[in-house]
């Protein structure tokens, strides 16, 4: 029997742990243990440069042979086109007892020992002069893809089929340490505003909402949906919380295959109770811009760097109402109105570029949206009908986000329906919630990987998901 | 047009603002707002008691009825059965006035402005004495459970079917902040140990893997399935991150309609690359526990107390091999092994009960599971290749966390699926990422639920997920 106490036992090294304290491990000439994946190999003649890969960047080791302890293969390509199979067997025993491995090759796990000294032409100014190597694990063929270049030049097409190979290169994967930067900070901010975290089911029963748009699937012969937006089940949870969160997937059948829309994305959702207008939800949001972008540029000044971003300013959002918007757009840009009550993408471009000229704006919330065009759950301005107290915010040019104030009232949400012609069918338990009383509230939903692209100025949604799925793509 | 500077504006505090600062405003008679839903009210004649509920817990107002501001209704169960179609409108008009209601009830969404008094009866010692009174919003009828009882008394089933005010009662509730807390240390200690956060599909291929209990849709008219565990993705990211963690929704087409199996739940997931044994997983689980708990301990005092939660101790956790704790059992609990090759429920039980009685453990390793009900991808021990380097965790009898050490060389996973005769269809883009290499790596997956319920000493899963998914249930 054995005790587990949670305490960490390796003499390992991370790269942010090195580079740390590099200045104190030069001078002393400690020997410190490293670990990663071999991502690329310079043959210098009586040296060679080993690059490592692990999660915090690249580490230049070198490898001097005139030590005779290493010797690297001198023809990696060629090399590392063998079939390895018969290697694997060896450099396993190898590794368990510990010796140096013969030779190294790109696309190999290895322990590199050694000691760090000053070099201003490497990574982060150190490299790692090798005294001992260990190979963990050998590939079986060599990479598919030149995931050691700056720029991998592969198409999304190519870079989407052997996403966990692309995402090798150090570019590629930066955006998605940004990503995690943005989810962080909207959780981050909102637990402290009050906030609390839910977790709603995905699966549930077919509901009168729902629409066309929806993914169908039988629950042990019942039909079922899948979620497009955890919508009701964050309003009936705040009559409990007053205030909720969710980060999860959402599905959405939509036919469409352009370069915005994802057929499941994962969406950033809040709603707030207790709020007297439905401004107090554009302020809660950008509040939340605001810090997740004192987070990224705390905690991910490596990958803001590496991918050349620059942080948009998010001090004041200017708003804007919808029609004033289009009549903005119209009259700058000579662009009669087709349709009064949708913005076409080419507006919302539009409308992006005239706060960029105008008020240097990156982001913009666009404020109430025709009734006509919104669902039955949002609240109507009282002094106007026809249109909502709801907002989009469009982050140059694009929707990254839909919000706005909901009926509180239950007699006024039956109306609302009545209105539509829709029937409870399905939403009892939502309704119910209003029945018994709820108060004023409202939120939104932020969709992670547009906020993701437009931050990173991608000119694709796909190059903002880990495994995207489109009409045409399902795997990997 | 308008400019959001994500400044807060309104003079509302919240309770926690309230009893932080209360020794302060007591003394200097400030005056304060609040807000909440009615959570009851006790009329002693000439004055009331109207409990306000609001995120942070219950707020004792008193109103004196002298002051004549304000009259409560004298029969409140009476009057609170009474359509409040016309009130309702009333209310509004008066609401926008900023007058004061004449009435109050159960069920009622209000703004309180007073003065705060030391009161040592009344939660956190404070209680708010009335001036105005502001309904933001009234409930069309009476709830349907008693929320505002300590314990409802409601069946499971009954608070299920109306999740959306059962969960306003406050130890029900109670449960999901203490549930937040589990998922925010969880996260929050994998920042700090470098893993990277994750979103992988939840939409996918059929695959080989799969099995019997999985759900089935159609996407696009292609065949596809929804995740059991995002598994194959997060050892995909693993030759990419290094460590990688997801928290989201996991889908189990299971018919088993037991206390301790949901049909959908939320999976708490790491993975680690370059572990040299699989008890480095379990280190960090543990850490990850001793985490978690701290965390509950600082922040979420209020609801450990208001669920009289005794923390378990988390110091050290005892694991032991799987054959070795079933011949322990068997021999103290005088109990015949009917199956070498799993776990019963029963057992899992005694194992808890054993560690309990013997090292007065709340947790415990149960490692070495057998290979043949391990799958494909779980590292067989190369010393006793019909066990694997696998592990459970258990808590108080449960199991809560399944996890292990992978095989990362392409051949080997490639043999162990031949030995088991299962093709590769639909699992080409995991199997090429170990094809170009991959470090050695394992990781775990802890079941949200099962943890929150074993940590709160629930009997049902059920009551530890907010909308849970089983046999007969998909609403609310």
């Amino acid at each position: 029997m054995e005790k587990i106490t949670g305490a960490v036992r390796k003499p390992v090294s991370s790269l942010k742990e090195l580079i740390t304290i590099a200045d104190e491990l030069v001078q002393d000439g400690y020997k410190v243990t490293a670990e990663g994946m071999i991502h690329s190999i310079r043959d210098m003649g009586e040296f060679a440069f080993v690059i490592l890969r692990s999660r915090d960047g690249l580490l230049q080791a070198v490898l001097e042979k005139k030590k005779g302890k290493l010797d690297l293969a001198k023809e990696t390509e060629a090399a590392a086109q063998v079939e390895y199979t018969q290697e694997t067997e060896a450099a396993k025993t190898g590794a368990q007892e510990g010796s140096v491995s013969e030779k190294l090759h790109e696309g190999e796990a290895v322990r590199i020992t050694g000691t760090l000294r000053e070099e201003e032409r490497a990574p982060y100014g150190i490299e790692l002069v090798v005294e001992e190597v260990k190979v963990l694990s050998k590939p079986a063929a060599p990479l598919p893809l030149p995931v050691d270049k700056w720029k991998m030049g592969a198409s999304l097409e190519a870079r989407l089929n052997q996403r966990s190979i692309s995402l090798r290169n150090v570019r590629e994967r930066a955006r998605f340490r940004i990503q995690e930067g943005i989810v962080r900070g909207f959780r981050d901010f909102l637990y402290e505003q009050g906030f609390t975290e839910i977790h709603t089911p995905k699966i549930g029963a077919k509901s009168a909402e729902g629409g066309a748009n929806i993914f169908k699937l039988s629950y042990f012969h019942h039909p079922a949906v899948l979620a497009q937006s955890p919508q009701f089940y964050k309003q009936m949870m705040v009559g409990v919380f007053d205030r909720v969160f969710e980060t999860g997937p959402v599905f959405r059948a939509e036919k469409h295959n352009t370069k915005r829309h994802l057929n499941e994305y994962t969406s950033l959702d809040f709603e707030m109770g207790y709020i007297d207008d439905f401004r107090e939800i554009m302020e809660m949001e950008t509040a939340v811009l605001q810090y997740i972008m004192e987070m990224l540029e705390m905690e991910y000044e490596n990958e803001l760097q590496i991918l050349q971003v620059e942080l948009p300013n998010v001090d004041v959002i200017p708003a804007v109402r919808f029609d004033e918007a289009k009549r903005l757009v119209s009259e700058k840009y000579h662009r009669p109105i087709r349709s009064p009550y949708d913005l076409e993408p080419e507006e919302e471009q539009l409308i992006g570029t005239y706060f960029k000229e105008e008020q240097g704006a990156d982001f913009v919330f666009v404020t109430h949206y025709p009734s006509r065009k919104r669902p039955f759950y949002a609240m109507d301005d009282p002094n106007e009908p026809e249109v909502t107290l709801s907002f989009d915010l469009l982050f140059r040019g694009l929707e990254v986000t839909t919000g706005g104030q909901r009926i509180h009232d239950y007699a006024a949400l039956l109306e609302k329906m009545a209105s539509r012609g829709m029937t409870s069918e399905g939403m009892e338990g939502y309704l119910d919630t209003f029945r018994y009383g709820m108060p004023p509230h409202g939120g939104l939903g932020i969709g992670m990987e547009r906020l993701t692209m437009q931050l990173l100025g991608e000119d694709n949604v796909r190059e903002a998901c880990l495994f995207p799925r489109d009409l045409g793509r399902l795997a990997p």
